[in-house]
């Protein structure tokens, strides 16, 4: 239960910030300052969108770019109207322990910014923060389009522009808030004592599960692994957007992660603003020297990558950690996401912007690195025992089969009906002209024109 | 009056949001709180001209994006100025229904953040306002600036830089105040009761129509229109940079449309900034749809109109319709705004970035939504009459003759003495060289170039 | 001491919105709005490193562009490091006039948010502000940073990638840190009276010494100055990418002034906002209209360090000056920066961005310009003699020899340790492949290619 990791929350940082007490400020000035804050927030985490649509579309070819932009595009706006008419009752509605029942089209009683025992309404799981509903709504829809978002990245490059928005309805509508309410709607993970304070497995790697079930259906691009069982590298085309999307992102995780508190805690939000900025800062530096060291060069798109991954990592354990460990998580998060790029590649699982590496293999450390870090007294490296780290793993399993096999099944359905995969001339002129009819740069002069498309 | 109007906000949000009350807050902090929304929503609509720079430059030819990206630039700085000097007192000074006479230069009494009847000085039409004079000016100032870069798209890619430059002055200085003055000034059209919340009139169709005066004295670009009566397309060059661009647009509409209650009440910011988001999200999907169906593909320049035509329209009415009548409003706008750029281009109005169908037809279409969708008891649709459309009605057309006819005067002072268009030699070779002497992207081979500029 | 300087502004703003007074905001509620304005106002100066990272890649050829974003993307997590190891301890601790000398690893008690004579703790330089100790560390991370990136700008496009790394650990490890002590940290400059409010000296100028004695040692690009004794034009490879960067800082500005006063303080904040926003609007109108009297043309260029000048001078007074001084100041930095681009080119220091004469010349005219336009009753132009003049005299050049001769050092050690310059065919062929062994668009066909990289 989101309430309990609050509380978590604030334990910890007594500890960090010493003669904070917020008795004094009068209900209706915290109602302000919290639904101000949470606003900003979630202003931040919607300009990610525009992160992801840069660092996608620029680690991808020029050919498939106005496709990539579009998919990143539509599918916040899919997810608006998917969440608002059925995911968010889902995930935060008053139901049963699997899945919420209650709250769709924003319907029913709700007497926000009431809080606690004083709430009144369908979203109880909802009832410990104090801002008005549709403040509520805006902030869990930003996250919700994140996790769609992050499916679009690897299936770039091969897929259908019509059936990867079909996907992200049913996603965004039905599967990430299945799996958010067993974790943050009331479900019987929280009941059970699982922490993901700002989603490291509700948001990322459970957009990495759905995307690596899309990706096992849709197979690598063509010409990806030769058949001599080496892999061409398929650069980049614009390495400038790239770099930006990613400071975007690292911008937008500023709400992301201390938004997640929900209220304009002084000692919370500047504690998680600053182990977040500590976390992607160590990402970054570790998969410098990882990608110098094991590659030769310190690859840009290696940089880049390390800092998401740094940011995915400390997405859960945030709100629980030090300063210190949040630099260690970053860390670990900076070599891990060199490693799995390899991996990947070598299992030929063709994930074009390496999202699987960033969002699914440290989602899934992020949520562990609760149980092993946490400040509060049960962490394994904190004096507490297994217990935590176990039922960490039990919610990243339970979370990652949900999504990975519903997910498996809305693909194969979708791949056996309309088709999800574009046909081998429309994926060698590039999607832009197939799925779309205009191109992203028609002024300038490409190699693929120039008769050289492989390099 | 814009007093009025956050009546009609209180009393609508009343509904939606129960319980909030805010009696109880005292005046400081409320000072230093709505001080805080104004300023970061300020920043935010600040943030948009970023988001036109990148949008018209992005649907543009890469030949003249240098002269786009200058205009856009220097368009906000010449308004700092002009507004500064003359607009604001001309728009919010005490003087006649007609035009403000007092405070230029931000001169005269001011003892902000008084408010209501504690104010004294000579801007009592933002008196409902409690923040101070710099933070009303700052906010009001940023959207003095989005009308004048409205009109740099639609005269794009043939208009001379000095000349825009002078309009755009003129235009801050005169004609955009003048309009704003009868609406949102103490004017005529707010006593009347006319509502524009943030501005579907007073921004974005004022921005539509002295673009539209400007471009029948300017003629299409060479080549648009050909002799056997059918359209050349010019593609934009950068689609990357348009996409990004909207995200940006759609992220700064967080300022403009919340931002305008200009105080940080939580109902009411919640509440508006769902609604322009569910507006937005609605125009993407409608324009998609209706792209797809009417020329066969999901084409991305649609998707992108379209979003910013949802956003347009729930301008006005963001404030006093319900969530359900955002989406609503959207989905009208995004059809609209497809038909529209078909129809501007049949009757050969060359628009080459589609602002006049996004905020000329949904600017007027959003204030007409006030009229149609006021939950608050006066809409057409919501039990009330037609004398609400009415009056708005009026509105929009004495606005729109007043900005058509002064631009109008403006735009052939200029052509007759200056000069407004570029020669045939230039605008074939591009502005960039012929009016600034570089170019946007020097290391770049381009198609031009390569003796094929019209493929 | 900054404590000095708030008194200052507060005093100056008193005349400029009377009526405000925060006596009777509780404790609690002022810690919880200054924090929050206080990150929001961080988040926009970490966004700053995007608009670096764009400017200055923009400003340079396509062949060095990764290398560029590389160096911008890693600064930020480099300094992060190292003013958290060392960095924030050196400037901020407890310690003698001339260095900090605890608090490293942010170690060390303290109360935050208690103030004033309440704080018990090693960082009683800060005491000044009412917010917790993280969010203090984060905000003058993300200045300390910036001091960095400007270094960047200067050497690309021939510096060795390790090597700018290692010189921006030192700096913001070291250098900036102790300059920054003398000024703000309890140091002997800010007793003497020197006032910076948000850094033209502390972080502009610093970190123009440190750049200009990297380009002392490093040397000119090859081939930009002719052996006739004419300049070679290298022009920026993507003004896109440069007008975005632009308007980034310009937008990040409005977190780096109005936040340096650490309190949502509303009067202050709206008019250190607008008085950044004139002075860079000045600039920008300023540089435009010499560069066209000068050049014949207005270069885009021009036009974007116009305004970034009018942004560095204005930071130190910004919070002291008028409104009416702020438009003066803009417009003598709009001028200046366009001689002292071509200054330096006669003098044949090599800046390929132009960062010199944005933020070391006009960071000393800005610093100047507090003793000149002071409105509080020192300036020279205010009734005030030439002693607070002087002082901003003495504080410039001490800071300024500090810095220089550190870094020359610095630099000089590197030379003939590691290296700075790489190989002449690796500056041919461009950075990107040498060091990263990747190109930033490799699907374009670039002018470099096709045998013609210089045009």
């Amino acid at each position: 239960m989101r309430r309990r990791i609050l509380t978590g929350v604030l334990f910890g940082l007594a500890m960090l910030a010493p003669g904070l007490a917020h008795a004094d400020i009068d209900v209706d000035t915290k109602v302000a300052l919290d639904t101000l804050w949470v606003l900003v927030a979630g202003f931040l985490v919607f300009w990610m969108n525009a992160g992801f649509a840069m660092l996608e579309s620029g680690l991808c070819q020029a050919k498939n770019a106005v496709n990539i932009l579009a998919k990143n595009f539509i599918v916040f706006a899919a997810s608006s109207i998917s969440f608002w008419v059925v995911g968010f009752g889902l995930m935060f509605g008053d139901g049963t322990p699997f899945v919420g029942l209650s709250g769709f089209l924003l319907g029913g009683a709700d007497n926000s910014p009431a809080m606690g025992d004083a709430y009144a309404g369908v979203f109880g799981s909802l009832s410990w923060t104090g801002v008005p509903l549709y403040a509520k709504f805006f902030f869990q829809l930003v996250f919700a389009a994140t996790a769609a978002t992050i499916v679009s990245g690897v299936v770039a490059e091969r897929i259908k522009f019509g059936s990867f928005v079909l996907f992200s309805f049913v996603l965004v509508a039905f599967i990430y808030p299945i799996g958010g309410h067993w974790i943050w709607g009331g479900g019987w993970l929280g009941s059970m004592g699982m922490l993901d304070f700002a989603g490291s497995t509700v948001v990322h790697s459970v957009g990495g599960w759905a995307a690596l079930a899309g990706v096992l259906l849709l197979g690598p691009r063509a010409g990806k692994y030769r058949s001599d069982g080496s892999v061409r590298p398929i650069p980049g085309h614009n390495m400038s957007s790239a770099t930006l999307g990613t400071l975007i992102l690292w911008l937008g995780w500023f709400g992301f992660n201390p938004g997640s508190t929900m209220a304009a805690d002084p000692g919370a939000i500047a504690s998680i603003a600053l182990n977040t900025n500590m976390a992607a800062a160590a990402g970054c530096l570790a998969a410098t020297v990882t990608a110098w060291l094991l590659l030769g060069k310190p690859d840009l798109s290696m940089i880049l990558n390390g800092t998401l991954a740094g940011l995915v990592a400390i997405t859960a354990p945030c709100s629980n950690v030090t300063l210190g460990s949040s630099v260690v998580i970053g860390l670990i998060a900076g070599v891990l996401v060199v490693y799995a790029v390899l991996f990947f590649d070598r299992i030929r699982i063709d994930d074009p912007v390496g999202a699987l590496s960033v969002h699914l293999v440290n989602g899934v450390f992020g949520t562990l690195a609760v149980g092993l870090f946490d400040a509060g007294g049960g962490g394994l490296f904190f004096g507490g025992g297994i217990e935590k780290t176990m039922t960490q793993v039990i919610g990243i399993a339970a979370v990652g089969a949900l999504t990975f096999f519903l997910s498996l099944a809305v693909w194969f359905l979708l791949k056996v009906t309309v088709g999800i995969r574009v046909t081998p001339d429309e994926e060698s002129e590039g999607l832009d002209i197939g799925e779309h009819g205009i191109e992203a740069y028609p002024g300038f002069q490409t190699h693929q024109e120039m008769g050289s498309a492989v390099r």
